[in-house]
């Protein structure tokens, strides 16, 4: 059931959505990086909601590690709700981050950004949207039109084009260079597909989880934990390893299911060393990792093609759509239609 | 069980601990506002972790609606970890929130805001801490030793601590006042208990449920979320009603439960509309709310005395509190002993 739906034929189309993107939509990526340059840009602030939301949150340790840039995730009530926003220094940019390019209150940030003298952007699928209309620059996705409900490779576009945006703005043409990869790397994750649909049946009465994972892969667990609620139902709540530890780690019990984002990197120390607590308090590992011995603490493992850490959130979320996929199919629900969801969701 | 513990007694002392705060510590906050002003500060970075993170979020909302103040809620990997933390601008106050003053990662991040130049300061329960020692203002909380391992006193501490920085940064004489007003309006809120500890029987077997907060009483649904995990072990995931709408409402089925936390303000109107579209797909609401007609929709309701909506969340917690509480004591856990957990948690 989940190999015939939208959702898998949108899943598989993520390589050749990137390889679009790097050809048609890199020149505009070029001109947003020169002009953050030009302008002197000293912070960004993110706007968002959802999947796109999750993108945001990559950028802000991307940007943050790699172009050192403080990245504020803002708070669209300040700006709607309450009709106060803050007032952003002149140094700043303001990037809206939505697939639809439509919901009223990211429409809200981005103007008020204008307003106050800001540069604006939007990294949006839809270039003739609100929320384009209010931008200076857009980078447009060119990934086709997303038909499922539940974003895929709108999402992983959104990534591909804030790694080009840090590459190009830091000029560093090893990494430009490492995306160039990507492609063939997401071709490698896909052929995951038939082992994770055999792992599903495993988690078909699963109720909940928790999906950690941290820095670069920080996005990777928000974004996941936001599939598995949409397609399967699950009560999935994305942690930090580091906050885990501040109280919800009490959570865990025997047989309690936590699924562990962890491609080899700067955290990979860490990251055993919070396996090994779990694995003793015998939680159910689920790990999405390159690193074996890593993965081998895990009851259910999603193997992952090397790559730099800064580029596995592209490669990490791969298994997770996947699992939520077959784990939405191992339930008999409809991955095109999760219930009580419609594409685009306006708030303010 | 819950009324002979350590955190009932915790719980029930917050208004003196507040009252004994605006005696001892409104000083340092008034210097604090003082030095702010005369830097010339134009955002805010916070570091914190567990329930000085949700503390954090609070400040996020209150110094952008009312001081109209960028605050960004760091991400300390990035200081600690991968060793590249962001550049900030000249007028940015570094604040790290932290009851016990040890976490290494918060002592990171404010030693580079020192490194580079900074203001830096710190709100702490221990004022002879490795945080406080690396910043250059201090506001203690004068809260006593808290003892619980779960943090409640030290959280509305934390709040209070923020609100007068906010209205003294703002030389706001009305808000000063108001916040004269909490002990009393804490002391009412107290009176829920022995309501809180009956209603609390019904949800002896919920395995999970959704907590949402918009706005200043964002933090509120954290800061619940946090203490149901930790005391209760439910997994509650904290939602902005905005954001829920993106995605995770697909989660809900005839008796999913959903705590609401919506005391009256600028989002009523959105709120009703919330939880109108909720109770019509048979969600089990559990209402903290002084709108009774927004209260009537809830299966379960908490009322709460009537305050300012910025002063609200100080308020808002205290039923969260109790029913954490009254839950863990209702399945013969000890509130005072979560398991795996320590009064300090040390993360990198």
């Amino acid at each position: 059931m989940g190999s015939d739906s939208i959702l898998f034929q949108e899943i598989h189309e993520q390589p050749e959505v990137i390889e679009r993107f790097a050809q048609k939509e890199q020149k505009a990526v070029q001109r947003l990086a020169a002009s953050m340059r030009n302008a002197d840009i000293r912070q960004v602030v993110i706007a968002a909601r959802g999947s796109s939301d999750n993108a945001g949150r990559y950028a802000q340790y991307l940007l943050g590690a790699c172009n050192r840039l403080p990245v504020m995730l803002t708070t669209p009530s300040l700006f709607t709700v309450y009709q106060r926003p803050p007032r952003f220094a002149p140094n700043t940019l303001i990037l809206g981050i939505s697939q639809s390019g439509k919901s009223p209150d990211i429409v809200s940030v981005l103007g008020e950004g204008k307003h106050q003298g800001c540069m604006t952007a939007a990294i949006t699928n839809s270039v003739a949207s609100p929320i384009a209309a209010q931008a200076e620059h857009i980078v447009g996705l060119s990934a086709g039109e997303e038909r499922s409900i539940a974003a895929t490779k709108t999402y992983t576009a959104q990534l591909f084009a804030i790694g080009l945006l840090s590459a190009h703005l830091a000029g560093d043409s090893e990494r430009i260079s490492t995306l160039g990869q990507a492609p063939t790397l997401l071709r490698q994750t896909l052929a995951l597909n038939s082992d994770v649909a055999r792992l599903a049946e495993r988690y078909r009465y699963m109720r909940d989880c928790v999906v950690i994972g941290r820095g670069f892969n920080y996005a990777t667990a928000f974004e996941i934990a936001l599939k598995l609620k949409e397609l399967t139902y699950t009560l999935a709540e994305p942690y930090s390893s580091a906050d885990f530890l501040h109280g919800p780690v009490s959570l865990i019990e025997h047989g309690f299911p936590v699924l562990i984002v962890a491609p080899t990197g700067a955290l990979t120390p860490e990251l055993k060393e919070f396996v090994k607590q779990l694995h003793s308090r015998k939680a159910e590992l689920l790990c999405i990792s390159n690193d074996e011995k890593l993965r081998q603490m895990g009851r259910c493992r999603f193997p992952l093609p090397h790559a730099p850490e800064w580029l596995s959130p592209l490669l990490a979320i791969v298994p997770g759509q996947l699992f939520a996929l077959h784990l939405a199919a191992a339930r008999d629900y409809d991955p095109d239609r999760p219930r009580g969801l419609r594409k685009v969701t306006e708030t303010r």
